[in-house]
Protein backbone atom coordinates (compact mmCIF):
# COMPACT_ATOMS: atom_id res chain seq x y z
CA UNK A 1 0.00 0.00 0.00
CA UNK A 2 2.61 2.00 -0.50
CA UNK A 3 2.22 3.53 -3.62
CA UNK A 4 -1.64 4.09 -2.39
CA UNK A 5 -2.44 8.06 -2.74
CA UNK A 6 -4.92 9.87 -5.35
CA UNK A 7 -4.34 12.74 -7.07
CA UNK A 8 -6.82 15.71 -6.88
CA UNK A 9 -10.09 14.40 -5.95
CA UNK A 10 -12.58 17.17 -5.17
CA UNK A 11 -16.33 16.07 -4.06
CA UNK A 12 -18.64 18.43 -5.46
CA UNK A 13 -19.66 20.00 -2.25
CA UNK A 14 -17.62 21.38 0.25
CA UNK A 15 -16.96 18.46 2.77
CA UNK A 16 -15.32 19.02 6.36
CA UNK A 17 -15.89 15.41 7.53
CA UNK A 18 -12.81 13.02 7.50
CA UNK A 19 -14.31 10.38 5.89
CA UNK A 20 -15.00 11.73 2.92
CA UNK A 21 -11.08 13.47 2.35
CA UNK A 22 -10.58 13.71 -1.24
CA UNK A 23 -8.03 11.79 -0.88
CA UNK A 24 -6.08 9.39 0.50
CA UNK A 25 -3.15 11.61 1.77
CA UNK A 26 -5.56 13.89 3.56
CA UNK A 27 -7.16 11.22 4.65
CA UNK A 28 -4.55 9.28 6.32
CA UNK A 29 -2.22 12.65 6.79
CA UNK A 30 -4.11 15.76 7.71
CA UNK A 31 -3.61 16.13 10.94
CA UNK A 32 0.18 15.08 11.21
CA UNK A 33 2.20 18.23 11.38
CA UNK A 34 5.57 18.45 13.42
CA UNK A 35 6.68 21.81 14.57
CA UNK A 36 9.74 23.85 13.43
CA UNK A 37 12.86 22.94 14.86
CA UNK A 38 11.55 19.18 16.20
CA UNK A 39 14.03 15.83 15.08
CA UNK A 40 11.49 13.67 13.25
CA UNK A 41 12.33 10.24 12.33
CA UNK A 42 10.57 8.42 9.88
CA UNK A 43 10.84 4.34 10.27
CA UNK A 44 10.77 2.60 6.90
CA UNK A 45 10.46 5.16 4.31
CA UNK A 46 10.60 2.65 1.25
CA UNK A 47 10.29 4.46 -1.99
CA UNK A 48 9.64 7.98 -0.17
CA UNK A 49 5.75 7.68 -0.80
CA UNK A 50 5.00 9.20 2.36
CA UNK A 51 7.92 11.11 3.00
CA UNK A 52 7.10 14.00 0.75
CA UNK A 53 4.36 14.78 2.49
CA UNK A 54 5.54 14.53 5.38
CA UNK A 55 8.05 16.88 4.73
CA UNK A 56 5.42 18.76 3.28
CA UNK A 57 3.24 19.26 6.46
CA UNK A 58 6.25 19.81 8.35
CA UNK A 59 8.48 22.08 6.44
CA UNK A 60 10.41 23.36 9.52
CA UNK A 61 10.67 20.08 11.28
CA UNK A 62 14.20 18.29 10.89
CA UNK A 63 13.42 14.90 9.24
CA UNK A 64 15.39 11.93 9.03
CA UNK A 65 13.98 9.15 6.87
CA UNK A 66 15.39 4.98 7.42
CA UNK A 67 14.92 2.18 5.60
CA UNK A 68 16.38 -1.13 5.27
CA UNK A 69 17.02 -0.80 1.45
CA UNK A 70 19.28 1.27 -0.31
CA UNK A 71 17.61 1.22 -3.72
CA UNK A 72 14.37 2.15 -2.15
CA UNK A 73 16.65 4.72 -0.03
CA UNK A 74 17.85 6.11 -3.05
CA UNK A 75 14.64 6.32 -4.79
CA UNK A 76 12.97 8.32 -1.88
CA UNK A 77 15.60 10.86 -1.88
CA UNK A 78 15.13 11.38 -5.86
CA UNK A 79 11.30 11.85 -5.07
CA UNK A 80 12.13 14.40 -2.11
CA UNK A 81 15.29 16.02 -4.57
CA UNK A 82 12.61 16.45 -7.14
CA UNK A 83 9.16 17.92 -4.90
CA UNK A 84 12.29 20.25 -3.48
CA UNK A 85 12.40 19.67 -0.10
CA UNK A 86 15.49 20.01 1.95
CA UNK A 87 14.37 19.06 5.38
CA UNK A 88 14.80 15.36 4.95
CA UNK A 89 18.30 13.35 5.43
CA UNK A 90 18.26 9.26 4.48
CA UNK A 91 19.93 7.09 6.64
CA UNK A 92 20.38 3.16 5.70
CA UNK A 93 19.76 1.00 8.86
CA UNK A 94 17.62 -1.62 10.33
CA UNK A 95 14.13 -0.60 11.98
CA UNK A 96 15.63 -3.71 14.66
CA UNK A 97 19.29 -1.85 14.80
CA UNK A 98 18.57 2.14 14.36
CA UNK A 99 22.40 3.69 14.57
CA UNK A 100 20.49 6.77 16.69
CA UNK A 101 21.34 7.29 20.53
CA UNK A 102 18.44 6.89 22.89
CA UNK A 103 16.12 10.18 23.17
CA UNK A 104 17.69 11.19 20.22
CA UNK A 105 13.97 12.34 18.47
CA UNK A 106 10.98 14.47 19.44
CA UNK A 107 8.55 12.22 16.48
CA UNK A 108 8.74 9.02 15.56
CA UNK A 109 6.62 8.04 11.99
CA UNK A 110 5.72 4.75 10.94
CA UNK A 111 3.67 3.74 8.08
CA UNK A 112 2.84 0.86 6.40
CA UNK A 113 5.96 -1.45 8.07
CA UNK A 114 4.59 -2.52 11.17
CA UNK A 115 2.21 -5.06 8.57
CA UNK A 116 5.38 -6.74 7.59
CA UNK A 117 7.19 -7.29 10.39
CA UNK A 118 7.30 -10.49 12.07
CA UNK A 119 8.08 -8.91 15.88
CA UNK A 120 6.08 -5.17 15.70
CA UNK A 121 5.59 -5.16 19.47
CA UNK A 122 10.00 -5.10 19.56
CA UNK A 123 9.92 -2.37 16.84
CA UNK A 124 7.26 -0.52 18.47
CA UNK A 125 9.46 -1.04 22.00
CA UNK A 126 13.16 0.21 19.64
CA UNK A 127 11.57 3.17 18.66
CA UNK A 128 10.18 4.08 22.19
CA UNK A 129 14.08 4.37 23.18
CA UNK A 130 14.32 6.84 20.64
CA UNK A 131 11.68 9.34 21.53
CA UNK A 132 12.54 11.67 23.68
CA UNK A 133 10.42 12.00 27.01
CA UNK A 134 7.33 13.69 26.04
CA UNK A 135 7.56 12.72 22.35
CA UNK A 136 5.17 11.54 20.45
CA UNK A 137 4.84 8.11 17.35
CA UNK A 138 1.97 7.83 14.89
CA UNK A 139 1.33 4.99 12.87
CA UNK A 140 -0.50 4.39 9.75
CA UNK A 141 -1.48 0.73 8.75
CA UNK A 142 -4.21 -0.82 6.61
CA UNK A 143 -5.62 -3.63 7.50
CA UNK A 144 -6.92 -6.03 4.52
CA UNK A 145 -10.02 -7.99 6.51
CA UNK A 146 -11.55 -4.81 6.57
CA UNK A 147 -12.16 -4.65 3.12
CA UNK A 148 -16.01 -5.28 1.66
CA UNK A 149 -18.00 -4.34 -1.32
CA UNK A 150 -20.75 -4.52 -3.49
CA UNK A 151 -21.56 -6.51 -5.48
CA UNK A 152 -20.06 -9.20 -2.69
CA UNK A 153 -18.15 -11.87 -4.11
CA UNK A 154 -16.32 -14.82 -2.54
CA UNK A 155 -14.07 -14.98 -5.47
CA UNK A 156 -12.83 -11.47 -4.47
CA UNK A 157 -12.70 -12.30 -0.91
CA UNK A 158 -10.83 -15.43 -2.03
CA UNK A 159 -8.11 -13.45 -3.88
CA UNK A 160 -7.76 -11.21 -0.94
CA UNK A 161 -7.77 -13.45 1.22
CA UNK A 162 -4.36 -15.21 -1.09
CA UNK A 163 -2.64 -11.64 0.18
CA UNK A 164 -3.58 -12.33 3.98
CA UNK A 165 -2.22 -15.61 3.81
CA UNK A 166 0.68 -14.76 1.73
CA UNK A 167 2.06 -12.42 4.19
CA UNK A 168 0.76 -14.25 7.25
CA UNK A 169 3.76 -16.72 5.83
CA UNK A 170 6.34 -13.93 4.76
CA UNK A 171 5.79 -13.56 9.02
CA UNK A 172 3.81 -10.36 8.46
CA UNK A 173 0.33 -9.51 9.31
CA UNK A 174 -2.46 -7.98 7.00
CA UNK A 175 -5.11 -7.56 9.48
CA UNK A 176 -2.34 -5.75 11.70
CA UNK A 177 -4.77 -2.02 11.36
CA UNK A 178 -6.95 -3.09 13.88
CA UNK A 179 -4.53 -4.02 16.58
CA UNK A 180 -2.58 -0.87 16.75
CA UNK A 181 -4.18 0.15 19.84
CA UNK A 182 -3.18 -3.02 21.67
CA UNK A 183 0.34 -2.87 20.41
CA UNK A 184 1.22 0.97 21.44
CA UNK A 185 -0.24 -0.33 24.47
CA UNK A 186 1.56 -2.89 25.15
CA UNK A 187 4.82 -0.95 24.10
CA UNK A 188 4.51 0.98 26.76
CA UNK A 189 2.89 4.01 25.07
CA UNK A 190 1.04 6.78 26.99
CA UNK A 191 -2.15 8.76 25.50
CA UNK A 192 -2.60 5.90 23.03
CA UNK A 193 -5.29 6.49 20.43
CA UNK A 194 -6.28 5.31 17.60
CA UNK A 195 -8.70 6.52 14.92
CA UNK A 196 -9.96 4.48 12.14
CA UNK A 197 -9.25 6.43 8.28
CA UNK A 198 -11.77 4.45 6.36
CA UNK A 199 -11.95 4.66 2.41
CA UNK A 200 -15.36 4.40 1.03
CA UNK A 201 -16.06 4.43 -2.59
CA UNK A 202 -19.38 4.70 -5.18
CA UNK A 203 -19.80 5.98 -8.20
CA UNK A 204 -20.51 9.63 -6.55
CA UNK A 205 -16.53 9.46 -6.63
CA UNK A 206 -14.55 8.24 -9.42
CA UNK A 207 -11.41 9.19 -8.92
CA UNK A 208 -11.51 7.16 -6.17
CA UNK A 209 -12.88 4.33 -7.74
CA UNK A 210 -9.74 4.44 -10.16
CA UNK A 211 -7.33 6.10 -7.84
CA UNK A 212 -8.24 3.72 -5.03
CA UNK A 213 -9.80 0.59 -5.96
CA UNK A 214 -8.39 -0.10 -9.38
CA UNK A 215 -5.30 1.38 -9.25
CA UNK A 216 -4.20 0.97 -5.47
CA UNK A 217 -6.07 -2.32 -3.79
CA UNK A 218 -6.97 -4.12 -6.88
CA UNK A 219 -3.54 -3.54 -8.28
CA UNK A 220 -1.99 -4.57 -4.98
CA UNK A 221 -4.36 -7.94 -5.61
CA UNK A 222 -3.27 -8.91 -9.06
CA UNK A 223 0.26 -8.12 -8.09
CA UNK A 224 0.24 -11.40 -5.88
CA UNK A 225 -0.98 -13.18 -8.66
CA UNK A 226 1.67 -15.42 -9.51
CA UNK A 227 3.38 -16.06 -5.90
CA UNK A 228 -0.69 -17.28 -5.07
CA UNK A 229 -1.33 -19.56 -7.69
CA UNK A 230 2.15 -21.25 -7.09
CA UNK A 231 1.89 -21.34 -3.25
CA UNK A 232 -1.09 -23.66 -4.06
CA UNK A 233 -3.55 -21.01 -2.56
CA UNK A 234 -5.78 -20.70 -5.20
CA UNK A 235 -6.45 -21.97 -8.55
CA UNK A 236 -5.63 -19.37 -11.37
CA UNK A 237 -9.58 -19.02 -12.67
CA UNK A 238 -10.53 -18.46 -9.31
CA UNK A 239 -8.12 -15.94 -8.84
CA UNK A 240 -8.99 -13.93 -11.78
CA UNK A 241 -12.42 -14.21 -11.08
CA UNK A 242 -11.83 -12.77 -8.10
CA UNK A 243 -9.67 -9.59 -9.68
CA UNK A 244 -12.27 -9.35 -12.29
CA UNK A 245 -15.10 -8.63 -9.43
CA UNK A 246 -13.04 -6.22 -7.75
CA UNK A 247 -12.81 -4.54 -10.43
CA UNK A 248 -16.82 -4.85 -11.38
CA UNK A 249 -16.99 -2.51 -7.63
CA UNK A 250 -15.95 0.72 -9.67
CA UNK A 251 -19.05 0.27 -12.04
CA UNK A 252 -21.71 2.73 -11.50
CA UNK A 253 -23.64 0.38 -8.88
CA UNK A 254 -20.71 -0.67 -7.28
CA UNK A 255 -19.40 0.65 -3.62
CA UNK A 256 -16.27 -0.46 -2.22
CA UNK A 257 -14.83 0.18 1.67
CA UNK A 258 -11.23 -0.09 3.07
CA UNK A 259 -10.50 1.14 6.20
CA UNK A 260 -6.76 2.50 7.23
CA UNK A 261 -5.81 3.05 11.50
CA UNK A 262 -3.87 5.80 12.54
CA UNK A 263 -2.33 5.40 16.36
CA UNK A 264 -0.66 7.82 18.50
CA UNK A 265 1.10 7.23 21.47
CA UNK A 266 3.55 9.72 23.95
CA UNK A 267 6.58 8.21 25.85
CA UNK A 268 6.22 9.16 29.09
CA UNK B 1 -30.16 -2.18 16.06
CA UNK B 2 -32.90 -0.58 16.83
CA UNK B 3 -32.05 -0.21 20.78
CA UNK B 4 -28.79 0.60 19.42
CA UNK B 5 -27.36 3.73 21.36
CA UNK B 6 -25.06 4.49 23.93
CA UNK B 7 -25.69 7.00 27.00
CA UNK B 8 -23.14 9.47 27.86
CA UNK B 9 -19.60 8.71 26.66
CA UNK B 10 -17.75 11.66 26.69
CA UNK B 11 -13.55 10.55 25.25
CA UNK B 12 -11.25 12.10 27.81
CA UNK B 13 -10.14 14.77 25.08
CA UNK B 14 -12.11 16.94 22.87
CA UNK B 15 -12.63 15.28 20.19
CA UNK B 16 -14.25 17.28 16.84
CA UNK B 17 -14.09 14.10 14.54
CA UNK B 18 -17.29 12.36 13.79
CA UNK B 19 -15.55 8.65 13.93
CA UNK B 20 -15.08 9.46 17.54
CA UNK B 21 -18.22 10.74 18.08
CA UNK B 22 -19.28 9.83 21.98
CA UNK B 23 -22.49 8.00 21.39
CA UNK B 24 -24.24 6.01 18.64
CA UNK B 25 -27.32 8.55 18.37
CA UNK B 26 -24.42 11.87 18.09
CA UNK B 27 -22.50 9.16 15.48
CA UNK B 28 -25.99 7.91 13.03
CA UNK B 29 -28.01 11.46 14.00
CA UNK B 30 -25.60 14.83 14.59
CA UNK B 31 -26.14 15.77 10.73
CA UNK B 32 -29.84 15.27 10.81
CA UNK B 33 -31.94 18.46 11.68
CA UNK B 34 -35.59 19.31 10.22
CA UNK B 35 -36.25 23.28 9.94
CA UNK B 36 -39.21 24.52 11.77
CA UNK B 37 -42.92 24.06 10.10
CA UNK B 38 -41.50 21.39 7.97
CA UNK B 39 -43.17 18.12 7.78
CA UNK B 40 -41.51 14.99 8.37
CA UNK B 41 -42.22 10.94 7.85
CA UNK B 42 -41.05 8.75 9.59
CA UNK B 43 -41.63 5.73 7.99
CA UNK B 44 -41.02 2.09 10.05
CA UNK B 45 -40.37 3.60 13.57
CA UNK B 46 -40.57 0.42 15.57
CA UNK B 47 -40.83 1.04 19.24
CA UNK B 48 -39.80 4.45 18.68
CA UNK B 49 -35.54 3.98 19.27
CA UNK B 50 -34.88 6.91 16.63
CA UNK B 51 -38.36 8.89 17.19
CA UNK B 52 -37.09 10.67 20.61
CA UNK B 53 -33.72 12.01 18.82
CA UNK B 54 -35.29 12.92 15.68
CA UNK B 55 -38.07 15.03 18.08
CA UNK B 56 -35.33 16.49 20.10
CA UNK B 57 -33.49 16.98 16.83
CA UNK B 58 -35.73 19.22 14.75
CA UNK B 59 -38.48 20.37 17.78
CA UNK B 60 -39.72 22.61 15.54
CA UNK B 61 -40.57 19.84 12.44
CA UNK B 62 -44.02 18.36 12.44
CA UNK B 63 -43.45 14.63 12.64
CA UNK B 64 -45.35 11.49 11.54
CA UNK B 65 -44.17 8.04 12.99
CA UNK B 66 -45.56 5.35 10.99
CA UNK B 67 -45.30 1.60 11.86
CA UNK B 68 -47.00 -1.73 10.78
CA UNK B 69 -47.24 -2.78 14.36
CA UNK B 70 -49.90 -1.54 16.58
CA UNK B 71 -47.83 -2.81 19.32
CA UNK B 72 -44.99 -1.03 18.39
CA UNK B 73 -46.48 2.07 17.78
CA UNK B 74 -47.91 2.01 21.31
CA UNK B 75 -44.29 1.83 22.83
CA UNK B 76 -43.06 4.40 20.51
CA UNK B 77 -45.71 6.96 21.62
CA UNK B 78 -44.89 6.14 25.46
CA UNK B 79 -41.28 6.66 24.47
CA UNK B 80 -41.78 9.76 22.78
CA UNK B 81 -45.00 11.52 25.38
CA UNK B 82 -42.45 10.30 28.93
CA UNK B 83 -39.51 12.60 26.77
CA UNK B 84 -41.91 15.29 26.62
CA UNK B 85 -42.90 15.59 23.20
CA UNK B 86 -45.24 16.99 21.38
CA UNK B 87 -44.13 17.62 17.59
CA UNK B 88 -45.10 13.48 16.47
CA UNK B 89 -47.96 12.29 15.68
CA UNK B 90 -48.33 8.14 14.80
CA UNK B 91 -50.43 6.01 12.49
CA UNK B 92 -49.99 2.56 11.73
CA UNK B 93 -49.41 1.80 8.18
CA UNK B 94 -47.81 -0.44 6.24
CA UNK B 95 -44.45 0.88 4.28
CA UNK B 96 -45.64 -0.45 0.91
CA UNK B 97 -49.50 0.97 1.27
CA UNK B 98 -48.43 4.27 3.59
CA UNK B 99 -51.96 6.43 3.91
CA UNK B 100 -51.01 10.12 2.79
CA UNK B 101 -51.26 11.65 -0.88
CA UNK B 102 -48.41 12.30 -2.93
CA UNK B 103 -45.83 15.18 -2.26
CA UNK B 104 -47.42 14.96 1.29
CA UNK B 105 -43.63 15.64 2.96
CA UNK B 106 -40.66 17.77 2.83
CA UNK B 107 -38.79 14.83 4.71
CA UNK B 108 -38.63 11.22 4.83
CA UNK B 109 -36.55 9.29 7.28
CA UNK B 110 -36.16 5.57 7.51
CA UNK B 111 -33.27 3.88 9.87
CA UNK B 112 -33.04 0.29 10.25
CA UNK B 113 -35.74 -0.42 8.01
CA UNK B 114 -34.86 -1.60 4.49
CA UNK B 115 -32.92 -4.81 5.81
CA UNK B 116 -35.82 -6.07 6.92
CA UNK B 117 -37.69 -5.20 3.43
CA UNK B 118 -37.77 -7.98 1.14
CA UNK B 119 -37.93 -5.03 -2.01
CA UNK B 120 -35.90 -2.17 -0.62
CA UNK B 121 -36.31 -0.31 -3.88
CA UNK B 122 -40.07 -0.88 -4.20
CA UNK B 123 -39.83 0.88 -0.90
CA UNK B 124 -37.75 4.19 -1.85
CA UNK B 125 -39.70 4.35 -4.76
CA UNK B 126 -43.15 4.65 -2.40
CA UNK B 127 -41.49 6.78 -0.49
CA UNK B 128 -40.20 9.37 -3.00
CA UNK B 129 -43.59 9.53 -4.14
CA UNK B 130 -44.76 11.06 -1.19
CA UNK B 131 -41.67 13.52 -0.82
CA UNK B 132 -42.57 17.06 -2.35
CA UNK B 133 -40.44 18.21 -5.35
CA UNK B 134 -37.44 19.07 -3.75
CA UNK B 135 -37.86 17.09 -0.35
CA UNK B 136 -35.11 14.92 0.99
CA UNK B 137 -34.68 11.24 2.58
CA UNK B 138 -32.44 10.12 5.18
CA UNK B 139 -31.50 6.55 5.23
CA UNK B 140 -30.19 4.75 7.65
CA UNK B 141 -29.16 1.17 7.76
CA UNK B 142 -25.69 -1.06 9.24
CA UNK B 143 -24.28 -3.89 7.67
CA UNK B 144 -23.15 -7.16 9.38
CA UNK B 145 -20.53 -7.58 7.14
CA UNK B 146 -19.05 -4.72 8.05
CA UNK B 147 -17.91 -6.34 11.33
CA UNK B 148 -14.28 -6.95 12.04
CA UNK B 149 -12.71 -7.66 15.49
CA UNK B 150 -9.59 -8.34 17.14
CA UNK B 151 -8.97 -10.97 18.29
CA UNK B 152 -10.57 -12.01 15.33
CA UNK B 153 -12.09 -15.79 15.66
CA UNK B 154 -13.92 -17.46 12.66
CA UNK B 155 -16.46 -19.08 15.74
CA UNK B 156 -17.92 -15.26 16.10
CA UNK B 157 -17.56 -14.79 12.21
CA UNK B 158 -19.64 -18.11 12.14
CA UNK B 159 -22.15 -16.45 14.23
CA UNK B 160 -22.84 -13.52 12.64
CA UNK B 161 -22.91 -15.36 9.73
CA UNK B 162 -26.12 -17.29 11.11
CA UNK B 163 -27.54 -13.77 11.46
CA UNK B 164 -26.59 -13.06 7.73
CA UNK B 165 -28.06 -15.96 6.67
CA UNK B 166 -31.45 -16.16 9.00
CA UNK B 167 -31.97 -12.28 7.64
CA UNK B 168 -31.71 -13.24 4.33
CA UNK B 169 -34.15 -16.72 4.46
CA UNK B 170 -36.64 -14.29 6.52
CA UNK B 171 -36.39 -12.07 2.55
CA UNK B 172 -34.26 -9.47 4.50
CA UNK B 173 -30.27 -8.30 3.70
CA UNK B 174 -27.83 -7.54 6.50
CA UNK B 175 -25.08 -6.53 4.51
CA UNK B 176 -27.67 -3.85 3.12
CA UNK B 177 -25.35 -0.60 4.67
CA UNK B 178 -22.62 -0.92 1.45
CA UNK B 179 -26.21 -1.06 -0.96
CA UNK B 180 -27.85 2.13 0.08
CA UNK B 181 -25.68 4.63 -2.72
CA UNK B 182 -27.03 2.14 -5.28
CA UNK B 183 -30.46 1.79 -4.05
CA UNK B 184 -30.94 5.72 -3.43
CA UNK B 185 -29.80 6.33 -7.12
CA UNK B 186 -31.86 3.71 -8.71
CA UNK B 187 -35.22 4.85 -6.80
CA UNK B 188 -34.45 8.03 -8.57
CA UNK B 189 -33.51 10.32 -5.64
CA UNK B 190 -30.87 13.17 -7.17
CA UNK B 191 -28.15 14.18 -5.45
CA UNK B 192 -27.67 11.24 -3.65
CA UNK B 193 -24.67 11.22 -0.67
CA UNK B 194 -23.28 8.23 1.14
CA UNK B 195 -21.07 8.35 4.27
CA UNK B 196 -19.81 5.16 5.95
CA UNK B 197 -20.63 5.79 10.02
CA UNK B 198 -17.97 3.58 11.90
CA UNK B 199 -17.97 2.89 15.21
CA UNK B 200 -14.40 1.70 16.36
CA UNK B 201 -14.21 0.15 19.97
CA UNK B 202 -10.80 -0.18 21.80
CA UNK B 203 -10.24 -0.55 25.49
CA UNK B 204 -9.91 3.55 25.23
CA UNK B 205 -13.34 3.60 25.16
CA UNK B 206 -14.93 1.28 27.86
CA UNK B 207 -18.40 2.35 27.38
CA UNK B 208 -18.80 2.05 23.85
CA UNK B 209 -17.04 -1.39 24.42
CA UNK B 210 -20.36 -2.26 27.25
CA UNK B 211 -23.08 0.03 25.25
CA UNK B 212 -22.01 -1.16 21.76
CA UNK B 213 -19.97 -4.19 21.42
CA UNK B 214 -21.56 -6.32 24.43
CA UNK B 215 -25.33 -4.85 24.82
CA UNK B 216 -25.97 -4.05 21.06
CA UNK B 217 -23.95 -6.50 18.75
CA UNK B 218 -23.66 -9.15 20.79
CA UNK B 219 -26.26 -9.21 22.50
CA UNK B 220 -28.67 -8.80 18.99
CA UNK B 221 -26.22 -12.05 17.96
CA UNK B 222 -27.53 -14.01 21.14
CA UNK B 223 -30.64 -13.28 20.43
CA UNK B 224 -30.74 -15.73 17.58
CA UNK B 225 -29.05 -18.24 18.73
CA UNK B 226 -32.32 -20.94 19.41
CA UNK B 227 -33.19 -19.98 15.69
CA UNK B 228 -29.43 -20.59 14.06
CA UNK B 229 -29.43 -24.21 16.00
CA UNK B 230 -33.22 -25.11 14.73
CA UNK B 231 -32.71 -23.94 11.57
CA UNK B 232 -29.34 -26.16 11.35
CA UNK B 233 -27.18 -23.05 10.70
CA UNK B 234 -24.52 -23.85 13.45
CA UNK B 235 -24.23 -26.73 16.38
CA UNK B 236 -24.15 -25.10 19.79
CA UNK B 237 -21.20 -25.16 20.99
CA UNK B 238 -19.60 -23.52 17.74
CA UNK B 239 -22.51 -20.38 18.17
CA UNK B 240 -21.40 -20.15 22.13
CA UNK B 241 -17.86 -20.04 21.59
CA UNK B 242 -18.22 -17.35 18.71
CA UNK B 243 -20.59 -15.22 21.07
CA UNK B 244 -17.57 -15.91 24.08
CA UNK B 245 -15.04 -15.00 21.65
CA UNK B 246 -17.36 -11.40 20.83
CA UNK B 247 -17.02 -10.83 24.43
CA UNK B 248 -13.61 -11.74 23.93
CA UNK B 249 -12.87 -8.27 22.00
CA UNK B 250 -14.03 -6.17 25.03
CA UNK B 251 -11.42 -7.14 27.21
CA UNK B 252 -8.28 -4.43 27.60
CA UNK B 253 -6.25 -6.02 24.09
CA UNK B 254 -9.35 -6.08 22.16
CA UNK B 255 -11.09 -4.01 19.51
CA UNK B 256 -14.08 -4.04 17.76
CA UNK B 257 -15.82 -2.38 14.33
CA UNK B 258 -18.86 -1.72 12.67
CA UNK B 259 -20.38 0.02 10.05
CA UNK B 260 -23.67 1.75 9.72
CA UNK B 261 -24.21 3.84 6.49
CA UNK B 262 -26.34 6.94 6.11
CA UNK B 263 -27.81 8.14 2.78
CA UNK B 264 -29.24 11.05 1.79
CA UNK B 265 -31.23 11.79 -1.50
CA UNK B 266 -33.36 14.73 -2.62
CA UNK B 267 -36.60 14.40 -4.98
CA UNK B 268 -36.00 16.59 -7.98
Amino acid sequence: MTSAYVHGYHPRESERLRDQAGTLVELLHSDTSYPAGSTVLEAGCGVGAQTVTLARNSPGARITSVDISADSLKEAKAKVDAAGFTNVQFRQADIFALPFDPESFDHVFVCFVLEHLQRPAEALLALKKLLKPGGSITVIEGDHGSTYFHPDSPAARGAIQCLVKLQQAAGGNALIGRQLYPLLVEAGFDAVHVSPRMVYVDSSRPDLADGFTRKTFTAMIKGIRGSAISSGLIEPESFDAGVDDLYRTTESDGVFCYTFFKGVGERQ
